[in-house]
């Protein structure tokens, strides 16, 4: 007497989830100091230390009815007008207050998106390697799931295999740069070019196609690379934005979408998001959040340690033999598995408390993804089950 | 090429939120002192000083990776057993923290619930008067909204009418109680009324019909009226609770899904409901938000300001002819707008500034509501306004 899929959503655990509580249940059995859990992407820095002090600071000399009161469903128009600012001192736009809707998160965000995206026999493109959710996200607003198979030479866009998916159904294009899994970085010249391809066949299909760019981890970048902000690119451009990872609140749940007034039919797709998060049960973001990120657009986590991991896995795992890309940005890192099954490598590491995410729900079967917001003491421990494990590789 | 639905959601003004705009262009004309805004029911009284010195505490003395991090879906596990414990205390029940699901409020709580039920042709029943956005949510879950019309007599629900309106596709019925718009509190002996007759046609069809309790108003009630706790009277109740009236936290979007467990098939219910929610974008209630209901699960608002001004509107109305039902809870009125017609005489309120909301949206058309979370000096502002109006009806 419940919807099955629901239920099956509700049930099937996530392989993510289901590790990482393995892992819990395993420290209990041979100490946490021998179980090396590189499963759940969980920012470990703190936010900074200005972020909970803003959230003081308004607690304690703002009227507490107007802290707390509803804010408007698009969010409190000085917050609203914040967040257009920061993004236009940034990257030289004119995004208006007006263009930014804020949501409880990415996830809303983006599902606010897609179902106001989604009409009939709509087809949502995702490129691989990609967020596992975004499956059930698109199946969840009715509309078609497709996937760009991944290119795992550079982890960039294959062009020809975008071409391929496109049909004249493709309302949007889901880009999420900087990548989880892979940590890399779409350029500049790739996102000139999925733009010029989009331009194209919109042309063609007589349609706009959307970019849906997801980017909760455009702050965390190392080694200066550039994250082109994909607005200033390809006009057609949606932004779903967070603050989980930028200011380490994952929890607070605060995020936006952004429709810049140049994407095509610009005030009727922020009308469609607006009506889609009205029953996406969206009724505001949560209006202390929205005080506090307004304040603190500015702030930048110290990213410091996640380098540091970043480097010193990278830096062993390829001296043991294994391949990746570098990652240049978020906290994750994706490893061809050795024997080419990601499944099977997993499993032999999970017997040695080593748990990694085996490739498949990402859209590439032969990867595993590790994530690298974890100690630095932790690692240091795993890096000879690594080596062993490439060691005896059949 | 966007979703017709989602931009007619989007679109559609709310009348409630198109009136109170009204009062604000209208305030710049002719003084904000002589606009007389009963539309909106934004609770005027502020959260409860332990609330902010709770925010405050956690934030200072708790480890800001702890607190702002993700919790699992369902909430954290402390905050569910606080919540279990206090309906636990206060109603003598069995309730575990696993029975409770945090939401960021009622309206993702409502939407979850209802997601989860909407099987194929499912039938979802309000009873008039009812909150509107009943109506979208359930027709955007894919199920049928059915309306049982008012008892107007006694705003209790009629068992006839009930009755009449249940079919072998009725999921669940949702009950508000304290009831926005009439502030009515449903009895026990009505709710026993129900539950028998709940039972009675869930025998005969085969399967449970569920009673959504949809309860945000809970702790607002007077004159020390009882609002029984309905699964201790159904077993097949779910409860959608928010804080946002309780604590005065409306934008801070923290609520809860309660399944107990004596719920038929209440694990496959509380697993649908997780799926369901998944789908709407719910990753985690605010964590901050959930730390702080959790420590002020006892804490109740000073209500004597609702009260005052239910006291002065309801004598002074009903002293001028006016007829409604005497509130015992929330912080609205629900009267019979003279000469039958609340658009008619809504209108001609609408020309002297009077702001009140036309009952259509709630289902009954001849009732207007009034929203009594405002100023006092505002009521005695505007009474000589509903005086003048009831005299001068033709």
């Amino acid at each position: 007497m419940v919807s099955e899929k629901c239920l099956e959503l509700g049930t099937a655990r996530s392989c993510i989830r289901e590790l990482f509580e393995y892992g819990l249940r395993q420290a209990a059995v041979v100490g946490r100091e021998n179980v090396y859990d590189y499963s759940l992407g969980n920012p470990s820095i703190p936010a900074p230390a200005k972020v909970n002090e803003t959230f003081i600071s308004i607690l304690r000399d703002t009227d507490s009815l107007a802290v707390h009161s509803y804010t408007p469903a698009t969010g409190g128009p000085e917050a609203r007008r914040a967040v257009a600012e920061d993004l236009n001192r940034r990257f030289g736009t004119a995004i208006r207050g007006e263009n930014i809707f804020f949501t409880c998160g990415a996830a809303p965000a983006l599902l606010s998106v897609i179902r106001a995206l989604a009409v009939k026999d709509a087809e949502i493109l995702a490129i691989a390697p990609f967020f596992p959710e975004y499956r059930p996200f698109v199946e969840g607003c009715g509309a078609a799931f497709r996937v760009v198979p991944a290119n795992t030479e550079t982890f960039q866009i294959s062009l020809e295999s975008l071409e391929a998916q496109l049909t004249p159904h493709t309302q949007a294009i889901i880009v999420n740069s900087p990548n989880n899994p892979s940590g890399v970085v779409y350029t500049r010249e790739t996102l000139e070019k999925v733009g010029a391809l989009l331009t194209r066949k919109g042309a063609e299909y007589g349609h706009p196609i959307y970019i849906i760019a997801d980017e909760p981890y455009r702050e965390l970048v190392y080694d200066g690379v550039e994250v082109p902000f994909i607005p200033t690119i390809y006009a057609n451009t949606i932004v779903c934005y967070s603050y989980s990872k930028s200011l380490s609140l994952p929890g607070e749940r605060i995020g936006y979408v952004c429709v810049p007034d140049q994407a095509a039919d610009s005030q009727q797709v922020f009308a469609a998001v607006a009506g889609a998060a009205r029953v996406l049960g969206h009724v505001c973001a949560p209006s202390l959040q929205q005080r506090v990120v307004a304040a603190c657009t500015d702030l930048r986590p110290d990213l410091e340690a996640y380098d540091r991991n970043r480097n010193l896995l990278y830096d062993a795992l390829t001296s043991y033999g294994y391949q990746c890309p570098k990652p240049q940005g978020a906290f994750y890192m994706f490893v061809k598995a050795p024997g080419g099954d990601s499944q099977a490598f997993s499993q032999r590491a999970k017997e040695k408390n080593l748990l990694l995410v085996p490739g498949d729900d990402f859209g590439c079967p032969e990867f595993f993804r590790i994530c690298t917001c974890v100690s630095q003491d932790m690692i240091r421990r795993s890096l000879p089950v690594f080596r062993e494990l490439i060691e005896t590789q059949a």
